[in-house]
């Protein structure tokens, strides 16, 4: 095994196709170039792209570049140490990110709180004054494991880097709206705004970042101002950012400007019909599910196929797990592809249930071609399926099988 | 409160005296040129110096550089998220790092392990298949606090920031003993020699880094390859470095080319004269108490002197605590340099025994002057002591008094 990211290492996962649906969308819209860096790819599909400017502090060694807005984690980069540190960790802008320059002074970030009883703007420097806590989490799109499912959705074709599991810090919800007098009768969501430029000329509604989630998310929620112990960098929402732990990152609005309890669901396209969860040929829309909660899903970080030919005997196989909105009770492997499967240890700190554990299992590896699988149960006894949910968009993808990977025993 | 690294914020620490201990002994020993940064900077000891080369990836607005072995994290860089992240984080190192190139093939990285029944040399690769722990531990220089010392002894003169809590993977050190046999009788040390490049017509011992600890350290102890998610940089000793949780720094030796288990404790000067707890007065060598086990400890990171004068009213005080070689169990913060106390609160993740839990207390600030405080206890029931402990080298402070900053509120 070979954990290390060679800077020699070619890119060994296989080549997408790489004008992604949002950048088709932003082309639609007149906006090409906010993803100049998208659409010039597709002349050079092949080639490794260089990280775009505004996260030319990350590691491009541990990053597959899809678009300027649109990065995964390598899976051969995760490690084994809990925490996805910042410099990996993938990115995913529904719009490009507001100039750095509201970073300037990122205590003069406002936030409008509406829908509680006294509501009011709230600058990020007195939110630091009204509570603090600190939560690991699985941040994952919506999309990630979008590229196993074979009719390849629009979107970014994810493999499993559209996923991390880090720290925020930030004021809690709930503490926030105690503050301002509870949450005003009739409001069942919570509604956030991002704070991205739009242009000018377009239905602000078909392009604005803003997502509704139950207001009993709000327990759990942050407004976030650190991530990993330090300010939250642009590309990751900063310097405010709404953090609903369990759901998927879309729901984490970035640069959030209005936190809203409402009595409906947005009505923006992103709400409204993206993000749904469509049965295959019908349409999206309000009536269909809403990509929220995240549910239990493993996979397998070491050994990879990228590793070339293992030595027959013993093997550590190692990944992670997570439970999503519940935490994860247990997982196994597989070395037949799923007929057999063995407990697996998880190993590290516990960093409590929105994030991931990591998982070590000792197998015996004779010669030969091997299909390496996981499965995590949560700890209300959901097991991770077999089967991916078919849907129009590839979102929700945790099938065990998709994500499960062949090695060669010499 | 501002917990915001500004590019343009003023280094508002009291200037240090810049020749280091180390700095000077190597210059005494005609390696002048190995710390030529640190020599360099007693020209021009007043402006902030660049990083060296070898840790340009750090995050220089969190750092003070006091020579090119020696950066501490800044107190307002810490932040509220448990983890430090490795670009915070501080270098020690007692000898120049070794060449970068040792990192081009990390699993070809040999240790030799003596004093077990079988003893063998194994590389970094053959380690990763013989067990795998995730550990999140505080790494604090022994030195951590000693510029609160009034005799301002010889060696870096730390504030807080010679320390972090991080994440480390890599194999225990116990799986390994046992692959070969188990400890070999008589031998109550563990013995760790690190792989630096040792300058030729020199006495080794009086430059080597090895360190022995108990054996009995073994059984939380790592061969690591890993530091918070990413392969071991150079800075922090990759390929593979010695953790010993809950032990200083020191003890945890880098670039590890040889653990071995003694029947005496190394006598190279690094362990039998250096990190000794060493009475006023008093000449230092193997009498003295070795700088091993930490003890509990806490600080105040927010607010900070630095943040100007703060606004009469309800103020969150934050900071961290940790046990040392123990967890630790509370945490009190006083207003009034020490005669009342009030209980903190854990915010954030557990991460076990060895790691640091962050606190925050709210409290009432009155227009004046203050002194804030905190107190930790660790389970056993020890309570951080208000007096560091006079010695001459300046180890082990967990004076809460010397680490109670002043605040001014208008």
């Amino acid at each position: 095994m070979n954990r290390t990211v060679s800077p020699d290492a070619p890119n060994s996962l296989p080549r997408r196709r790489m004008l992604t649906g949002s950048a088709s969308a932003l082309a639609a819209a007149g906006l090409a170039g906010w993803s100049s860096g998208a659409l010039a790819q597709t002349a050079a599909a092949a080639a490794p792209k260089p990280l775009p400017a505004y996260v030319d502090w990350k590691n491009a060694k541990a990053l597959i570049v899809h678009s300027n807005n649109t990065m995964e984690t390598k899976r051969s980069a995760y490690g084994t140490s809990v925490i996805t540190p910042s410099d990996q960790l993938y990115v995913r802008n529904n719009l490009p990110p507001p100039n750095p320059s509201i970073l300037d002074d990122r205590d003069a970030w406002t936030v409008a709180i509406e829908g509680v009883k006294n509501p009011r703007t709230l600058t990020v420097g007195e939110l630091k004054g009204m509570g603090l806590e600190t939560t690991a989490m699985v941040l994952q799109c919506s999309g990630n494991g979008r590229g196993y499912f074979p009719s390849k959705p629009s979107g970014t074709l994810w493999t499993v880097g559209a996923a991390g599991c880090v720290v925020w810090s930030g004021v809690p919800v709930r503490a926030v709206v105690e503050a301002l007098g509870g949450v005003a009768a009739g409001n069942p969501y919570m509604t956030g705004t991002g704070g991205e430029v739009l242009p000018e000329g377009l239905d602000p509604k078909s392009i604005m970042v803003e997502r509704s989630v139950p207001t009993a998310a709000m327990e759990d929620a942050l407004l976030a101002w650190e991530l990993n112990g330090e300010p939250i960098p642009l590309a990751h929402g900063g310097p405010l950012r709404l953090i609903v732990p369990g759901f998927t990152g879309v729901n984490s609005v970035k640069y959030i400007k209005r936190l809203a309890f409402t009595p409906k669901e947005s009505d923006a396209k992103i709400m409204a019909s993206s993000y749904r969860l469509t049965p295959p040929g019908e349409k999206a829309g309000p009536d269909k599910p809403s990509i929220q909660d995240m549910s239990v899903k493993s996979w397998i970080n070491s050994p990879l196929p990228e590793d070339g030919t293992l030595k027959a005997g013993k093997a550590l196989i190692e990944g992670i797990a997570f439970g999503g909105i519940t935490a994860v009770k247990s997982v196994e492997v597989s070395i037949d592809g799923g007929k057999n499967w063995k407990p697996a240890r998880f190993i590290g700190p516990d960093l409590g249930k929105y994030a991931w554990r990591q998982f070590v299992a000792e197998v015996e590896l004779p010669a030969g071609t091997h299909t390496l699988a996981s499965r995590a149960t949560d700890v209300k006894g959901l097991i991770q399926p077999e089967a991916r949910v078919e849907n129009v968009r590839g979102y929700n993808n945790t099938s065990w099988s998709d994500h499960a990977i062949t090695v060669t025993v010499a």
